[in-house]
C-alpha cells in the first residue's frame, strides 16, 4: 500500500494552495494514484447483486490490475443520501476495511445518471466516471460499466495493456 | 423556481428505495432538473478569475438557457477539501443565496482531474460532468469546459437548440 | 424566513476568514440564527415514531418558539452513513423542503452517543447538542431529548420565556 | 491500532440496522472506542497557534492517554465550509495520516457556537463536544477546552484516573 505516497502529495498540494503556487494536477500526484491502485489487494465492489463484478474485473484485468470481490449490499439506503454512489463506497469501505472500492450509484438527486467512483482506505476520492441518465443513452448496463471503469482509469493516466 | 417539483420528485424516489421498488431514474424526475435549471433567476459561476464565464454562458445561450454572472473566489480553500468542486459550489451558494450554482474545481485528492457540478439552492447536486487530468488531454481550458459544460446538461436530457 | 439576514452573515463571515480579520461569532451571527428559527412556518421532527415530538415540541413552546410536526422515516439507513443524525436531518429537508428540522440521530461511528442537530432549509447547521452514549448516562429517553432541545437552543442565546 | 476492532463493531452495526434490530449503542462499541484512542501513537491537533496543544494534553494525561502534537494550520479554509470542525479535522488527516485527530472549531454557520471532534484515521468521528457561541459563556479558553476535551471522553466512557 502506497498511502503514504498519497498523503504526501496531499500534504504538498495543500501547502501550494495555502502558498497561492498550486498550478493543478502533477505527473507525480497522478502516478501515486496509480501506484495506490496497482498495490491494492483487497479490493471491493458494493452491490445488491454481483452482475457488476465479472465486467468490473475484466477492465481491471485488462489493465494488469488486481481483481476485486463483490460485497453484498442493499442499494436503498444509499439512495436516500444526496451524494448516493458516494455514500454506498464509504458504507463499503467502513463494513469491510478495504484498501480500494470501486462503487458505482447515483450521481446525487433523483434523475441526475450513475457516478462510479474509486476510494481509497481513507475515504478519499481517486477517481470517478460519470454517465448519463439512463434515459438518454441506449448502452447495455454492462456496456455502460466497462465504459465508466475504463474511463475512471484512463483519466488518471492508466493504459490498457497490449495483447 | 420548480423547487417544489425537486422536492417531490426526491420525496417519491425516497419512497420508492424505502419500498424496494426503486427502478432508477424516470422521465419526470429529469424533466424536474430541467425545468430547475430554465427557470433559475440567479446563476452564479464562482472562480478566481473569470475567464470560463464567458464559455460558459456561450454553451448556456446555446441550449436556450439563462445568463450566469461570475462571482469572485478564491480557490485555494475548496481546494483544501476532499470534494474541491462540491466545496466550491457550496460556498458560491452561502455567500450568495444563487438559485443555481455552477462550479468547476477537482474532484477529489490532487491528481483526480476535474469535475464540473450544477448544484441547486439547498445544495444537491443536478448533473456534472468529468474531465482527466490536464496531463492526459491536450484540450485548452476553453474546450474544456465546453465540453464539460455541454455534457453536463446533455447528460440530463438537453437538447442544443436548432439554429 | 429570514434566510436573507443568515446568507448576508454567512459571506459576511468568509470575508472576514478569507481576510485573516475573523474574530469569532457576533451577536448579530446568533440573533440570525435565533431569528431564522422564530420565523420558521414548517418545522419537522423526522422519527421511526413520534416518541420525541412531544417532548420536542413542549421544549420549544417553553421558549415561545412555533410547534414542530413528527415526520414519519426509518431511522436505519441514516445510520448506515458516517454522520447519522445529520444525515437524517439532510433525509427530512429533501422530502418535505421544511424551514426547519430538528433530528436526533447517531453522531458518528457506533458507540458515539447521540447528537441532536437544528438545520436551516438550505442544509446548513444552526445548532446542535450532543449527549453521551446512553450506556453512560441514567436519564429517560424523554429527560434526555428535554435536556438536549433546551442545550441546542440556550447556546445560540436564547431564553425560556418568563412564567 | 485497533482499526480492525471498529470495522467490526461499524459492519455488525450495519447488519442490525439494515435487519431492523439495532437497539444503540453497546458496550462493546464504546470499549473499541476507548481501544482505538488508548492505543494511538500518532495523535495530531491542528491550529493556527499553539495555545490549545497543552491544554489538551494536560487533560489527555490525566485519562492516562498518550500525548499529542500541535499541527500548524490555518484556520481560515475550514471556516469556509459548512462543518468548520470537522473539515479541519479532515485537513489534518489528510495532511499527516495520523492515527487520530483532535480539531475544534466552529459547529457550523458563523454564529453557531464552537466543536471538539475526536477522528479516527480513516476520517470518522469517535466523540465529540460542544459549547455555546462564547457570546453565551463567561469561560477562558483555556477553561472552554479543558472542558470539551474532558466531556468528549467521558461520554464514551473513559474516567480519570486516580490520583
Amino acid at each position: 500500500m502506497n498511502l503514504d505516497s498519497i498523503d504526501c502529495c496531499v500534504s504538498s498540494a495543500y501547502s501550494q494552495s495555502l502558498n497561492g503556487t498550486r498550478l493543478g494536477d502533477t505527473a507525480e500526484e497522478t502516478m501515486s494514484i496509480r501506484e495506490y491502485i496497482k498495490s491494492s489487494r483487497h479490493i471491493v465492489v458494493p452491490n445488491h447483486d454481483d452482475r457488476k463484478i465479472a465486467v468490473i474485473n475484466s477492465v481491471l484485468s485488462s489493465f494488469g490490475l488486481p481483481r476485486a470481490v463483490h460485497l453484498c449490499i442493499p442499494t436503498n439506503s444509499p439512495d436516500l443520501t444526496r451524494t448516493p454512489a458516494v455514500s454506498k463506497a464509504l458504507m463499503a469501505l467502513d463494513i469491510t476495511g478495504a484498501d480500494l472500492v470501486i462503487a458505482r450509484g447515483r450521481l446525487g438527486v433523483p434523475g441526475s445518471g450513475s457516478m462510479l467512483v474509486i476510494m481509497d482506505s481513507r475515504g478519499r476520492i481517486l477517481s470517478a466516471s460519470l454517465s448519463p441518465s439512463h434515459l438518454y443513452h441506449a448502452k447495455s448496463i454492462s456496456d455502460a460499466v466497462t465504459h465508466e471503469m475504463e474511463e475512471a482509469l484512463v483519466r488518471v493516466g492508466f493504459q490498457k495493456e497490449k495483447i
